[in-house]
C-alpha cells in the first residue's frame, strides 16, 4: 500500500502550499456520472479503493488523529477494509455518517476545506459549507485547479472515442422531435433555455452515442437546448465526423467542450433551467456571475428517457434473447464443469464474456462483471480482481450478476449456480428470494404507484424467516444508454434522493433483483428485467388504470436451489410459466446439446 | 342557508373595516387539535361544513367571482356540496390545490390577507406569505383579534371541565420519570425548555386527563417543561382542585391558561424547542420578540407517547374485551333486527352507543361514530345526521365504524352487517378487503422498517382485481387519549406530513383498517387495533430484529360477506383463528343467548 501513502503525502503537501486546511475527493466526473473515464479515477488513484461510489476527505493536519478518512455506503463495507490502508484512513459508513458530519467532528476551528466546483452539485456545496460554518466557524471553498491533478503526474487524457450516430428508427424517435418536446416543456417552465449536464440525457436526446466512459455508450459533453428547439452541443472537436454532423442538422451548434464557460456567460439575463441534482456546481457559479436567472427544475430528458419508445422495448426483446442464450450456454458449461475444479471468479467472468462476445453484436459489457463465489458473494457489489481472485469450489454458490451493452439494448441479469449439492438452508433461502421475485413479478398496481408502494412485496417472504436484504429491489436501465437509470426505483421509501418515490408509469424498465447475503458464507440473487405495462382487468374500476410487469430476460433459474414445498400453487404457476416460456424463447436459437440440456432445466418444477 | 349567506357577509363586513381584504379560516384551535371544542368551531358556524378537517377563504372583494372557497379533502367531497351553499362558496380538493393555490390565483395584486396566528403553524404561514409575495405582491399578516369572533356574538365559552388525575399505575410511569425523560432530551439537544402546545401530550406527560374537546379526555392547556424537569402549566385556575395539585406536586407550578404568553417572555435569552407542526405560529413570534433562540424540534412526547407502556396496553387488553363484549351484543342484534325494516343509520348508532353504555365505564366515544348505509357507506367518514339519517333496507350493507373511550383505552373498530343477502360482488369485495387485513395482521417486518414498506400488502388484493381504496390503512391511537394518535401510521410514502415514514418500533398501537367504496352503492371496512410485538424468529438474522402484530379487537368478521374459495390455506387458518379467540375471550363475559349466537357466527369458515 505504500504509494498510496505516497500519494496522501503529496496531496499533503499541495494542500499546504495552497493554505488548504483539506480537500474533498468525491468518485465522479464533470458530469455527476455513475462510472467516469480513467482521468477521473481520483478516489481509486490517491486511496485504492476499487468500487463504485465512494467519496474521500483528506486534512492538512494529521495531529488530531488520521486527518483522513473514506466514505463507503454498506455494499463495500468488506472491501473498502481490503483495499484501503487503515493506518492511513478512517473508514465511515455512510449515510449513518455523512461527509460534513466527518468533516465538522474533524476540522479545527476557522479551517479552510477546498471542493473542485466541477465535481459536486451546489446542493451538496451549500449544505455543507452550512454546517462548517455554524459549527466550526470554517467554510468550504471551490478551487478551480484540482490539488490531485497536480500530484497524478501519470494521469490519463480523457478518452478520444468518437461520437457516433445512433438511428433513428432504433430511438424510435428523431433527435428533432424529442427536442421539440424540451422545448414545449421550456415554454411551460416560462425558461428561454436548459442546461444538460448528464451525459446519458445529451445520447438520448441527440440520438448518438459513445465511448468516453466504461460501461456506458457516452460522449463527454455538455448541452444547452433553447426555447426554439435549437441546442448548443459541446464536445471535444475531434468526435464529431460529417457524418455526425449530418445527424445533427443545423438546428444543432457544435462547440468545443471547452468552450461550455463562454457559452453559459452567453445566458447573460436569460432564465436557464439547471438539474440541481445533476448540474456541477461550477456551472450555477457561472450563470450567476453571467446574470442569469436559475430555474432549479429536473433535466426534462430525465422522465422522458425512462419511458421507453416501442422501438426501444423491441430492441431490448432482440437483445434479451440473444443475451439469454448466451446466458444458457454459460449455465450449461458452468453446470458441467465448475464442479470439477480448476475454474476461478476471473476465469468464469471470461467465459461468459467469450459466449456473449460470439454473439458478434456484444460492444461492452454494461457494468463490471460481479463474479463472486461462496463468501465473495455475500458482498452485493463484490468486483473481482487479480488480488481478489478465488477458485470455485464444491459447496459454495456461485453468483454471477452480469450485463451487456448491444446496440438494440441493456441487459443485466443475476443467476445463482450451486457448486455441487445446495445445503437445505441454501435452497431455503433462495426459494424466499425466487419468492420476493415472484411477488415483483406478478405485482399489480395502480398507474403512478411508486416503487416504495411494492418494494415490501419482494421482502416479505424474506422477512417472515427473519431476514432481510440491504439494497434497494430494482433500479432503471436504459436502452444502449446506463444500466443503472433514473427516475424511478424498487426499494424502499427513504431511499437516497428519492428515486423510490418516483411515480411508476407504462413504459419504464426496472430491474427485480431481491436477494439474500449471509456474511462469510454465501450470496443469493435473481435478477431479471422487467417492463411497466398496462393491465386491463375486468370488473376493476373503470377509472383506475391498473399496471404490471412484463418479464424481458430469459434464462432458467436454478431448480435444484428451489424448495418447491416453499412455493405456493401460484407461485409454481409462474415458475413453471416462465421456464416454459424461456424454452419456447430460447430453444430455437441454441445448438441442440444446449437445448436439450435447457428443456430439462425448464420442465415444471 | 340563508344564516350562512349572513354570516358571510357580516365577515366581509369585519374584513372591510379592519382594512383587510381576505382572512382564512381553518378548523383547529390554538393546539393544532383534530378535534375541537365548540367555541373553535369557527369553519362550521361560517359554512354549515360539518365534517372534521377542513379550511375556508373569504375575499372581501366579490367582483372577480365568489370570493370565497371551502378547503377539504377526498374525504369530503360529497358532504361539502350537501352542507355547504355552492352559490356562495367554491368547491376546492385539498391536495390537489392548496390554500395558498386558490388565494394566488383569486386574491387582488397588493392585497392584504389575514390569518389567525393561533390557529396555523408559522411553516403554513410562511409559506404562503411568500407565494402571495412572490406571485402577486399580496401579503399574509397575522390579526390579533380572530374576525369571526366579531361577528359570531352568540360563540360557546369555552369548556369548564376539571382537570383529573391519571393515576399513575394506568399510566405505567409516573409524570416525574417521563418528566425527567424530557429533561434528558432538553440536555441531548442543549436546549433550556420545550413548549408543549399539544393537548395530549400534556395530558401524557402530567399523568391528567380533562374534559374540553369532543372525544379526546385533554384539557386546553400549554405546558413548559424545563431542564431540570420543572414544567409550567398554563390552564384555567377553575380547572385545578386539590387534589390535582397534590398530584402534580411541586415541580409543576400552574399558571393562568392566558399568561402564556407572560410565561414565553421569560424565557428571554434561553434556547428553546418548539414543535414547527405542533406550535401556532404566534409561539414562536412571542418567543422571538422576547429574545429567545427558536430550536424547531419535534414534541419530545409524541414518539414516548406512542410507545405504549405495559400498563397502558393491559389497560387497552380490558378496554377490548370489555367494547369488543358490546359490539357483538350488537353485532346480534343488527342481524336479528335491520332486516325487518325500521331501523336508520342513526337509531342504529344509538343502540351501539347504549350498550357500550351499560359497561358503565364509557366515558364517551372516541370519535363521531360513522354509521352509515348503502352508498352513505362509500363516504369513508360519513357523519350521520338528522338531514342525512337513511332507513337501512334490506340489499344494504350496514358499516359501523366506532369507538370508545374507557379510562382504561380508547377503542376504534369498524364493521359491516349485510341486510339480507350480499351480492357476489359484495362478497368479493368484502373478502378482497379481508385479505388485505389479514396481511397487515400477519406482517413480519425489521424493526424501524416504516408503515409505508407495509401498505402494499394490504391492496395488493384489491390491486388485482384493479381497485384501491382512497385512505390509508392504519393511524397510531392513543391510551384513553386520541382515537388517532402519531408519529406512525401505515400508508402510502407520500402520505401528508410523513407519518408513514416514522420507524416502526415494538409497543406502537395501530389501526388495521383497508377498505373499498364503491361510489353510489356501498362501502366496506374490516378494522382491528393491533399492537406491535417483537417476533423471535428461529434461524433469522441473529442481529436483525423482527417485529409483527397482535390483534386487540374482538368481534366477529361477518362470514356469509366472505367466499372461502378467494382465500388462501394460510389465511383461512388466520380467520379462524382469530373467531377462535373471540369466542373464547368474549364467550365468558355474554349473556348465553348471544354467546350461542357467537359461537356459530365464530365456526371455522
Amino acid at each position: 500500500m505504500q504509494p498510496y501513502t505516497d500519494r496522501l503525502r503529496q496531496l499533503r503537501a499541495v494542500l499546504a502550499a495552497r493554505s488548504l486546511d483539506g480537500f474533498v475527493v468525491p468518485l465522479t466526473d464533470e458530469h455527476m456520472s455513475e462510472y467516469v473515464g480513467a482521468y477521473a479515477q481520483r478516489l481509486a488513484w490517491l486511496t485504492g479503493f476499487g468500487g463504485s461510489a465512494g467519496t474521500a476527505a483528506v486534512l492538512a493536519d494529521t495531529s488530531r488523529g488520521k486527518g483522513a478518512a473514506i466514505f463507503t455506503d454498506g455494499r463495500y463495507t468488506l472491501q473498502v477494509r481490503e483495499q484501503v490502508d487503515g493506518a492511513d484512513w478512517d473508514y465511515v459508513d455512510v449515510p449513518a455518517t455523512s461527509v460534513a458530519d466527518w468533516l465538522v467532528a474533524h476540522v479545527g476551528e476557522g479551517d479552510v476545506i477546498g471542493y473542485d466546483p466541477w465535481l459536486h452539485t451546489r446542493a451538496w456545496a451549500e449544505a455543507t459549507h452550512t454546517r462548517l460554518q455554524a459549527e466550526r466557524a470554517a467554510s468550504l471553498v471551490p478551487v478551480t485547479d484540482n490539488p490531485i491533478d497536480a500530484v497524478w503526474t501519470d494521469r490519463p487524457r480523457p478518452s478520444v472515442a468518437p461520437m457516433t450516430v445512433y438511428d433513428d428508427p432504433a430511438a424510435g424517435r428523431s433527435s428533432a422531435e424529442k427536442r421539440a418536446d424540451i422545448a414545449d416543456w421550456l415554454q411551460q417552465e416560462r425558461a428561454d433555455a436548459v442546461v444538460l449536464t448528464a451525459l446519458d440525457s445529451i445520447a438520448w436526446l441527440l440520438n448518438v452515442r459513445g465511448g468516453d466512459v466504461a460501461h456506458t455508450p457516452v460522449t463527454r459533453g455538455y448541452a444547452v437546448v433553447n426555447a426554439d428547439g435549437t441546442t448548443d452541443l459541446f464536445v471535444a472537436p475531434e468526435k464529431v465526423d460529417d457524418r455526425l454532423r449530418q445527424h445533427l442538422g443545423n438546428a444543432v451548434r457544435v462547440h468545443g467542450y471547452d468552450e461550455l464557460p463562454t457559452g453559459l456567460t452567453g445566458l447573460a439575463g436569460k432564465r436557464v433551467a439547471v438539474d440541481p441534482e445533476r448540474a456541477a456546481d461550477a456551472i450555477s457559479s457561472r450563470l450567476q456571475e453571467a446574470g442569469a436567472t436559475i430555474l432549479p427544475a429536473r433535466d426534462p430528458v430525465v422522465l422522458a428517457k425512462a419511458i421507453k419508445h416501442p422501438a426501444e422495448t423491441a430492441g431490448h426483446r432482440a437483445a434479451s434473447i440473444r443475451d439469454g442464450a448466451a446466458l444458457t450456454r454459460f449455465l450449461h458449461w458452468a453446470e458441467a464443469t465448475l464442479p470439477g475444479g480448476g475454474e476461478t471468479e476471473l476465469s468464469a467472468a471470461a467465459k461468459l464474456l467469450a459466449l456473449r462476445e460470439e454473439t458478434g453484436l456484444h460492444r461492452d459489457s454494461s457494468f463490471s462483471t460481479i463474479s463472486a463465489t461462496g463468501a465473495h458473494g455475500a458482498s452485493p457489489h463484490y468486483h473481482v480482481t487479480e488480488e481478489s481472485n478465488a477458485p470455485i469450489e464444491p459447496g459454495q454458490l456461485f453468483l454471477i450478476d452480469s450485463g451487456a451493452q448491444y446496440v438494440d439494448g441493456t441487459t443485466d441479469v443475476t443467476r445463482v449456480v450451486p457448486i455441487g449439492e445446495p445445503s437445505a438452508e441454501m435452497r431455503d433461502r433462495f426459494t424466499r428470494v425466487l419468492k420476493g421475485h415472484i411477488a415483483i413479478a406478478t405485482a399489480v398496481f395502480p398507474d403512478g404507484a411508486s416503487g416504495a408502494q411494492i418494494d415490501g412485496f419482494a421482502r416479505r417472504p424474506l422477512w417472515e424467516a427473519g431476514l432481510d436484504f440491504a439494497h434497494g429491489t430494482g433500479h432503471g436501465i436504459g436502452s444502449f444508454l446506463a444500466v443503472h437509470e433514473g427516475p424511478q426505483r424498487i426499494a424502499q421509501p427513504n431511499y437516497p434522493g428519492g428515486a423510490s418515490l418516483e411515480p411508476l408509469r407504462a413504459g419504464m424498465m426496472l430491474s427485480n433483483e431481491p436477494g439474500y447475503y449471509k456474511a462469510g458464507e454465501y450470496g443469493i440473487r435473481i435478477e431479471n428485467l422487467v417492463l411497466i405495462v398496462p393491465r386491463e382487468i375486468a370488473g376493476g374500476d373503470p377509472d383506475r388504470q391498473m399496471l404490471g410487469f412484463e418479464t424481458l430476460t430469459w434464462a432458467p433459474i436454478e431448480r435444484t436451489l428451489i424448495d418447491p414445498a416453499l412455493l405456493t400453487a401460484d407461485e409454481r404457476a409462474w415458475l413453471d410459466a416462465y421456464h416454459a416460456q424461456v424454452l419456447a424463447t430460447l430453444g430455437p436459437v441454441l445448438a441442440g446439446e444446449t437445448r436439450g440440456w435447457l428443456a430439462a432445466k425448464c420442465a415444471p418444477v
